[in-house]
């Protein structure tokens, strides 16, 4: 992959994740979803921070204990401190949904 | 900013630079060129890897020793390790080009 559009399917049985790259404390990847939604009770409570943007399609992110989902379209990003419990509860499904994620381990400066 | 499109100039002095994160060994940033190009005889030679994408606009790369220029499109990304002297030729002169690099200190598996 040389392009974070390539190879987009049409549909998409389950999300899609793909490592780009791979270094010292922090991990690149891109995510394609097509209508997926984490399953119902689920949360995902992860151990590194999480930057994602989306690049393509939209999307709408709830954290735990927020009343208002965070819906997403092309360009919008956001950081996800480490067990900052979230889940995706919708993504587009007429178009694929492209999210660039990089996982990290420290973070030296408040996010902005 | 939460938009990487968000604030776009219709023209533009100079290049942007703006720091989205700044992690433990690596840094994120938000990149807007229009129209400028790296300096006449000017290389970048970076002490840290940089994986940068291409999200709009176009762009050519220039990596020293190689003949043909490296042209990126909205998506397109390339990974330059430390001190591969590199230089911007042109930049998209109609439309904002905005870039996202990823410049990191340790790269743990080759880039893919």
């Amino acid at each position: 992959m040389t392009n974070l559009f390539a190879n987009l399917p049409q549909s998409l049985p389950e999300e899609v994740f793909q490592e780009i790259l791979h270094g010292d404390g922090f991990r690149l990847e891109r995510i394609i979803s097509f209508g997926q939604a984490t399953p119902a009770g689920q949360w995902y409570d992860q151990e590194q921070h999480e930057w994602v943007v989306l690049l393509s399609g939209a999307a709408s992110l709830r954290f735990e204990g927020e009343e208002d989902l965070h819906v997403l379209h092309a360009g919008d990003f956001v950081n996800i401190p480490a067990h900052t419990r979230h889940r995706v509860e919708w993504t587009d499904e007429k178009l694929p949904s492209v999210w660039l994620a990089l996982h990290y381990s420290k973070l030296e400066m408040p996010a902005r």
